[in-house]
C-alpha cells in the first residue's frame, strides 16, 4: 500500500465526463489497495470565465478580492469529483485550504506556501476517505484567501504531498509525460521515461511547460518522485526523482526553448566595478528580473553589457535605461530586440562527458545560425538566437542528441 | 451614525449592472455617516446551474458535498461587490462564513446557525471598511460548509445584525415592501409603511413570500428593527418592528393566502384519546408536518378528523394512512382534497375589536364561499376553502378590512 497524491489540471476536470473519467481512475488507485489525495484546479474555461466578470467591474481589481473570486472555481470541482466518488461506493471528502490549513504568505496573486498541516489529511485518509483538497489556493496567517499564481495547483500538490509524506506525487496533465522537445517542433520527440531533478529544473526554467519550476523546486526539497501522466490515457508517463538508476544514459536528456525573452544591448558605458550591480539594483526595484547577462570590455574605459529580459518587461526596460534613472549608469547606448529566443540543451550527462559544447556549437553552425548569448551551467548550455532559427535549431540539436540508434 | 446590515438577494447582484447599482447604493449608506454591513446571495442563476451540474454526476448527490459546491456562487459575488466598492474609493472586504464565524449546526442543506463571533466584523468596522458577507452559508463545529436552505440569506443578515447589535437590518429584494395582499390578485393591495413581528411572523408563515419565517423569528429574538425594500427603486420600504407606535390603526393588516395546503379526511374512527397523537406521529416520523387540524365527534364510538398537509407531502400521507401503518389508527374511510387554499386575515389590531370574525364569515358568505376548516389566533383567522374561490376571497377581505376611507 502506498500513499499517492493525485493532481488534475483544468482540462482533466473540464467537463462533466472528464471528471467521471478522473473519478474512475481515483477509485481505480484506491482499489488498487492505495491511500489516494487529490488535489484538482478548476474546471478548465471557469478561472477564466470569473476573471472576465472582473475586468467587467475594474481593469485592476483589488488582488485580495480577486483571489476570493478565483478560489471559487476549484471549490466547484473538488465538491463534483467528490459527488462522483461518493456515487461510485467509496467515501471522499472534499476539503478547502483552510480545512487542511495550508497557509501561505499575504502576497494575493502569487502567494507562497509556508505550511501545510497534516493532521486533518491524516485523519481522512486513517478513516479510508479519499480527500479531494482545491488546489491553487492557500490562506494567510491573518485568515485572507489567497492564490498561488502559475503552476499553482501542481505547486499546492506537491506541498500536501511532502507534508504527508507521500510515496509520489502524480500530475495528470493533457500531455502523457516530459518529451525531449516539443513535438510540435521536432515530430520526432520522444516522450522520457525518467528525468533527474537537475534536469527537470533546468527545463522548467528554460520554458519546458509540463511543469512550474516552483512545484519541481518543492518536491526536490521533499525528495518526493513527482510522476507526469495524462489523464486522458494514463501509462507510466515520466517519473522525475533524484534516483539516477534506470535513467537512460543520453548526455543530454532534452532540448528546452524559450521564446518570451527580450534582448538589451547598453554599449560603450564607461568601465567601473559597480556598473552592472547598478542595473541590476535599477531592475530590481522596478521588479524586473535579468535572464542572461554577457559583458565585454572593449577597451580600458568603455564595456558592453548584453542581456535579457522576459518580454513583457522589455519595454519598461528600455524605457527606464533611456530615462533619468540612466545617469547613474552613465551615458552608453541602448539598443533592444525583442525577436530573439533561448535554446537549451540539459542533461546530468554533461557532467562527466567533455566535448558536449562543441557537438552543441558545430550543430548550430551547421545550419548557419549565429549566436548572440552564450549562458552555461554543469547540465545544461544555452544560447540566445534570431526567433526565426528557432525551430531548426531545436530540430538540428534534437538530430544531433537525441536521435536514437537503434 | 447608525450601524445597518443591507442584504441584497440574486436578482438585486444578477449581473455586473445591478451589481455596480448596489456598489452604489451601499457607498451612499456610507456617505451620509453609517457603519454598513453587507450580505449577499449568489447571482440569480448562478445557484440553479451548479445544482444542474450535481444532478448531471448523481440524482441525489452527497449533501455536504452539494454545501460545498452552493457556496461557491456567493464567493462570486461578495468578491465581485467588493472590488466595485474598492474601485469608488471605499475600503471594502468581503468575509467567507468561516471568516466571521458562523457556525451552525451540521444538518447540510438546512443547517440552522447557532452562533456568530462579532470580533471580526467589529475590526473591519472599526477600520472603517465595509465588510460584504457570503449569506446562506455557515461552517459546523468541525468546520465543514453548510447552508441553511431557503431563505437562508435573509436569516444570515439578521443573525449578523443581531451579533453586532446593529441598529436596522434591510431586506433588498425585487418588491418595494410587504403588502396588504398580493397586487397581482388585489390590484387595489397597498404597501405597509410598518408592520408589527407579530403580524410578519403570521404572514411569512401564512404564504406572504417576501420574507421567510426563520428570518423574521430571529429578528423578533434581537428586538432589531428589519426593513424589506427594493434594490431597484429604494424608498422606505417597510419597516418591520416591535413599536407599535406609528402603527396604522387598520384592525386587520393583511390578507394572506397558501395554496401550497393539502386536505385530508379521515372518518369514522373509534373514538379514544391518543388516536390524534398516533396519526400525528405517524407523520412526524416520515417528516410531514400538520398545519390545520379539525376533530367532529359524531357520537359516542366516531370521530372525524381533518387536517391539512402540505401539497408536497399530501400523496406520502395518503399513502401512509391507507397502509398498514393505519391498522394504528384503526379502520376509517380516507380520502382527500389537493384542490384547496388557505386565506387569513392578519392584525394585531383584532386583540382588542370584536366583530373582526363576524365581518370575515359575513364578506366570504355574501361571495357564496364554503369554509372547510377554520383556524385561528389571537391575530389571525384563516380558513381553509376550494382554491377555485381563492381569488374571490382575497378580494373580499380586502374590501372589508383594507380599503381604504380618504
Amino acid at each position: 500500500m502506498a500513499l499517492i497524491v493525485q493532481k488534475f489540471g483544468g482540462t482533466s476536470v473540464g467537463s462533466i465526463e472528464r471528471i467521471e473519467a478522473v473519478a474512475d481512475l481515483v477509485v481505480k488507485t484506491k482499489q488498487q489497495g492505495h491511500q489516494v489525495v487529490v488535489v484538482l484546479s478548476a474546471m478548465s474555461g471557469e478561472t477564466n470565465r470569473l476573471l472576465a466578470l472582473a475586468k467587467q467591474i475594474d481593469k485592476r481589481p483589488s488582488a485580495r478580492e480577486l483571489d476570493v473570486l478565483l478560489t471559487a472555481g476549484e471549490q466547484v470541482s473538488i465538491s463534483l469529483l467528490a459527488m462522483a466518488i461518493i456515487k461510485r461506493g467509496h467515501s471522499a471528502v472534499s476539503l478547502l485550504a483552510d480545512q487542511v490549513n495550508i497557509r501561505t504568505d499575504n502576497m494575493f496573486g502569487k502567494a507562497r506556501i509556508e505550511d501545510v498541516a497534516a493532521t486533518r489529511l491524516k485523519h481522512e485518509l486513517e478513516h479510508n476517505r479519499i480527500a479531494i483538497i482545491a488546489g491553487f489556493q492557500g490562506r494567510d496567517i491573518e485568515g485572507n484567501i489567497t492564490t498561488l499564481g502559475r503552476g499553482g495547483t501542481d505547486t499546492s500538490a506537491v506541498e500536501i504531498a511532502g507534508a504527508i509524506n507521500a510515496d509520489e506525487c502524480q500530475i495528470y496533465t493533457d500531455v502523457d509525460g516530459v518529451y525531449t522537445t516539443d513535438p510540435r517542433i521536432e515530430p520526432n520527440a520522444r516522450r522520457m521515461n525518467y528525468v533527474t531533478f537537475e534536469e527537470m529544473l533546468e527545463m522548467a526554467s528554460l520554458g519546458a511547460k509540463v511543469l512550474h519550476i516552483r512545484s519541481v523546486e518543492a518536491a526536490g526539497k521533499y525528495n518526493l518522485p513527482l510522476r507526469v501522466l495524462s489523464s486522458f490515457n494514463p501509462d507510466q508517463g515520466t517519473l522525475i526523482s533524484f534516483e539516477e538508476a534506470g535513467v537512460q544514459t543520453n548526455i543530454v536528456s532534452g532540448i528546452a526553448f524559450n521564446r518570451d525573452e527580450s534582448l538589451i544591448y547598453v554599449n560603450n558605458i564607461t568601465k567601473g566595478t559597480t556598473q552592472l550591480s547598478k542595473i541590476v539594483k535599477i531592475f530590481a526595484e522596478h521588479g524586473i528580473e535579468i535572464d542572461m547577462i554577457s559583458q565585454v570590455n572593449h577597451n580600458f574605459e568603455k564595456i558592453d553589457y548584453a542581456f535579457t529580459v522576459h518580454t513583457n518587461d522589455y519595454e519598461q526596460a528600455l524605457e527606464i535605461l533611456n530615462s533619468d534613472e540612466r545617469q547613474i549608469i552613465n551615458k552608453g547606448a541602448v539598443k533592444g530586440d525583442s525577436h530573439v529566443a533561448k535554446v537549451s540543451a540539459v542533461g546530468v550527462g554533461m557532467k562527466s562527458h567533455s566535448g558536449v559544447a562543441s557537438l552543441f556549437f558545430e550543430a548550430l553552425a551547421q545550419e548557419n545560425i549565429d549566436v548572440i548569448l552564450v549562458s552555461t551551467s554543469e547540465i545544461k548550455i544555452s544560447v540566445l538566437i534570431d526567433e526565426k532559427y528557432l525551430e531548426l535549431a531545436v530540430r538540428a540539436l534534437h538530430k544531433v542528441f537525441l536521435t536514437e540508434n537503434e
